[in-house]
């Protein structure tokens, strides 16, 4: 029986569950506390920055992969030198991890991106704001998401906090119609299957709905995207799930936004609107197993984000109002703001999907 | 969050963690051994014939629910005494544990069902032989399964070893054109819901592939069906999944051959192909939560059974070589005959769908 270590116990984590039941494949969560959201397979309890506690769960572990980005360069190199299968691999995720390295390797590989530079003082960062209409994004290269690490500013001086403690990425601020984005599933052996492209609303820098496929997407623009994947998984020699965030911009560019390397939000519709969800083909792809069909179950698939909290009650209800609708809870405790579950539905006509899923998902509105 | 203890860790078990981890259910297992296929969500390891052992895992689960129907009457009558959530209930389950009973109980109720006889001494088998052609199907009243506790008999003294034991059940021999099953969920508060019609091939008295839903059934054997589990549910006060396994004799007849009350693997295509899945189903009628909608993902599906064993390579192999299938392995250790896994296939064209179903069951061919 093939077995997976997943470190971090996240809803990532959580969601892989039930492919690695499926599969019959074994699955150990290193967890950050015994409440996480994947406590069910959790097998260690530990600090995931402390080399002998991950080099411990590693061990019998057929393939090491990850819940989120922030597993230490020095830990994965030490589990790479002590033999283990570490999925994505230190040199991939480290273009996950600081942003700044991604923006430099991308353009190496010739990807679209906005336009970018490193900033080390408010004087560059001036010089930015100069050549870019007065206003930018500026981005901390590490440690942030969800909006956190982000600020928009029009100051040079809106980044002497950050700059105080080193380089910080300056982007040009696209404007753009919409947001995309792009999920691929790599296996060591160089297999790449793309799911269809789909469309990210966010509220507040954070992701709120996804429509998949992305609505009205021209060929060229589904083309684009899929290249850039393409290029990405490939050039970067990611294992995994690949999501690339992108910028559909007002003058017809798709550009790259983030990148992240493991399931993503932007995924979870694949889990009943997918032949292969991507939580089983990131378990497949870590394994070097063949990857699966990524054909659509339904024409359309939409899923929206829950947030703070799912009690029993309003499950019941939401399942009562929308019998064709699913829901996922993540066990986590109630905390205002933070993704506590998500909604999904899937079927043949646009409205009809989106009425059914907004309708589910009213019921956790606060 | 609710939590729901099921008794028995067998691959039934084991199917309902992916519908718990979704819905943010507990799912705690009473199982057998500390390496039953539902380990994963084993909190006890215990007999679950023994009454102070269930007590005690029943403790803070919502509803109590089964993997199988071997729990005897008095643990479950002890278990509603305590004030667990029994589900289905031990008046219930009677009819799902002895043969005899379920007999006595569907006539009561006017289904459809073959001649039938209870007899406690060769000198009843031989009338019953008379009056059915010579041949006849005695049957065990408990404990049989997958064939066993079944002979088809045409001498009134070959069920003399059983009738030692006490009265055994005879049925006349149905001469059908094929196996059916018919799948229902009922919640305690009476809202019952059926799936699709489903044929079943069986081979040695073991299923071996599922076809949903059942081709060429005229609309007359799919009300028939619906009507007699509908019949069964709401007369015996099933809670939870309730399999009804069904003959359609050449004469057009369509009678009751087996009762299960729990998800049963006439209902494993609908992890895949309803947009309930029996497992998920299961867990929302045994906490009478709302009921969903079991509309099929595709216009068809089809489940193999694997026996034996499901090695990583060969699962690898199967994956490879149909990406649309989907695998199930129960984490079982190898053993010839016993179900180990099954393979599911969607789609729209039938033979499409039993080829790929077929092509991928065939890696696990010994």
């Amino acid at each position: 029986m093939a077995v997976v270590g997943v470190i971090g116990g996240g809803q990532l984590a959580r969601m892989m569950i039930p492919a690695a039941v499926a599969l019959g494949i074994e699955l150990r969560v290193l967890a950050e506390a015994p409440d996480a959201s994947a406590r069910l397979a959790a097998t260690v309890v530990g600090d995931y920055r402390d080399v002998p506690t991950v080099l411990d769960f590693a061990q019998g572990c057929d393939a090491i992969t990850f819940d989120h980005e922030h597993v230490p360069q020095e830990v994965l190199r030490a589990l790479t030198a002590a033999g283990a299968a570490v999925r994505p691999g230190a040199d991939a995720l480290l273009y996950a991890q600081d942003k700044l390295a991604m923006r430099e390797r991308l353009a190496g590989l010739g990807v679209p991106q906005p336009d970018w530079a490193r900033v080390d003082t408010a004087d560059d960062l001036a010089g930015f704001l100069a050549d870019h209409g007065g206003r930018a994004v500026v981005k901390t290269p590490r440690g942030g998401y969800d909006g956190k690490g982000v600020r928009v500013v029009d100051d040079a001086h809106a980044a002497d906090d950050w700059l105080a403690a080193g380089p910080v990425l300056v982007e040009e601020l696209v404007r753009f119609e919409r947001e995309l984005a792009q999920l691929i599933a790599r296996r060591p052996s160089g297999e790449a299957v793309p799911w269809p492209l789909v469309e990210t609303v966010q509220r507040g820098g954070v992701c709120a709905e996804v429509i998949a496929p992305a609505p009205h997407s021209t060929d060229a623009v589904e083309r684009a995207a899929a290249e850039i994947a393409t290029t990405v998984a490939h050039g970067l020699g990611v294992t995994g799930v690949l999501a690339v965030e992108l910028f559909q911009s007002t003058d017809g560019r798709v550009l790259v936004n983030e990148l992240a390397m493991r399931p993503h939000n932007s995924g979870h519709v694949t889990i009943e609107g997918s032949t292969t969800s991507q939580f089983e083909q990131h378990l497949r792809a870590v394994l070097d197993w063949p990857l699966g069909s990524t054909e659509p179950r339904a024409p359309w698939g939409v899923m929206i984000n829950v947030f703070g909290s799912l009690p029993d009650d309003r499950i019941a209800a939401a399942l009562g109002h929308q019998p064709s609708a699913k829901v996922h809870a993540y066990g986590k405790g109630p905390r205002a703001g933070r993704k506590a579950g998500h909604v999904t539905a899937i079927g043949v006509d646009l409205d009809d999907v989106v009425y059914r899923a907004r309708a589910a998902a009213s019921h956790f509105d606060d």
